[in-house]
């Protein structure tokens, strides 16, 4: 499967068709036309088409796409097809609590470990996971291969953590810190940025716009 | 101050001037040139120019841009210069655990209630607001005039719930819920979508990609 070169605004999507073609697996809806799909997802069939097509393309004239086959070979392509071992580093509400979604695991994503630096926490069981110390880090991740490490912690600490990290083997950071910390980290390193408080920010924008239109609805 | 037809990438790109120019106030910076701004943030100069000269500009030649005042126009833009009551619906682990983040108050949204439907979660209190009944939120939503709605709950109940909100006033919703709300409510509600499970898959996808490429360090 030849996939170099696929664009940023593609492998973005792809998550979301993975999404539709799982409910339409839980649906027992075994094939699908790109006109149904663009229907369902509200994009163009055309564009539907066209992404697939990065990949080698899945239809076949007239039938249509194969959900499962399209379902599993997306989810090869986003490395589904294999377990991540995935440890939080930073044990507070948001680190417990995602910890504690067990969906994550459900797509490979396996958490292995929970580390903080408050002593406070230590030994805590988070879905049967003790919390650790972070000075245990360096051992554990060689111990345990651990690909993926979750950030879950105040920007303050976040940068010496992720190198910290990095220099132990981790490839790739879930950064919830509000920092950029790719611009901090070597250029090799993955970083998946989620900022909350930014997301916020962006409705509150569209919030303050809509009622700036519509004065009445106040 | 004209802000019509402003770009979406523009509007991304905003909360991350505004988190800059904070991080420059605490440090004390009471001005900054465009290229210093650029090589703190890794943009080029002449898109900062471009971007902040769409509110009107607020450099001045040979002087650069006061810090302090373009991060309180900025705030302004994203109507963080008052308040936004917001309820969590869902107090499962995600919800109590961002029901518990205090800086989103710091930057004006006020946690003034969170909803579930289990009947074990009642009355607990998550950082002194009591947890209540979702049977309770029109009244609710009237009374306390919420503006935002969190959604963190499983998709079955998403689109059910969120009819309810949007009927009873609610005008924004941030859903953390697996599924694209704003396909099926109706066009003015503002949805911002927080899919932390497809963040995931595009570093996993990442991750793929590298490790194919880098086979020896596997």
């Amino acid at each position: 499967m030849e996939e170099k070169g696929i664009s940023r605004a593609v492998i973005k999507r792809l998550p979301r068709y993975y999404r539709y073609l799982g409910e339409l697996l839980e649906d027992g809806v075994e094939r699908i036309s790109s006109g149904e799909l663009s229907e369902r997802m509200k994009v163009t069939a055309s564009q539907i088409r066209q992404d697939l097509n990065n990949f080698g393309g899945f239809g076949q004239q007239g039938y249509g796409y194969n959900v499962r086959y399209l379902y599993s070979e997306i989810g090869k392509i986003l490395g589904l097809d294999r377990v991540h071992n995935m440890i939080f580093v930073g044990a507070g509400n948001l680190g417990q609590a995602l910890a504690n979604y067990a969906a994550f695991e459900r797509s490979g994503f396996k958490t292995v470990g929970i580390f903080d630096v408050n002593p406070v926490l230590k030994g805590i069981s988070v879905r049967g996971i003790e919390i650790r110390m972070a000075d245990e880090l360096p051992e554990f991740i060689k111990e345990h291969h651990v690909e993926i490490a979750a950030l879950t912690l105040p920007k303050a600490k976040a940068v010496e953590m992720a190198e910290i990290l990095v220099d132990n083997g981790v490839k790739a950071i879930w950064n919830f810190a509000h920092t950029d910390l790719n611009l901090k980290l070597p250029k090799d390193v993955i970083v998946e940025n989620v900022h909350l408080s930014e997301s916020l920010m962006r409705l509150s924008y569209n919030l303050t716009r809509y009622e700036a239109e519509h004065p009445k609805n106040n």
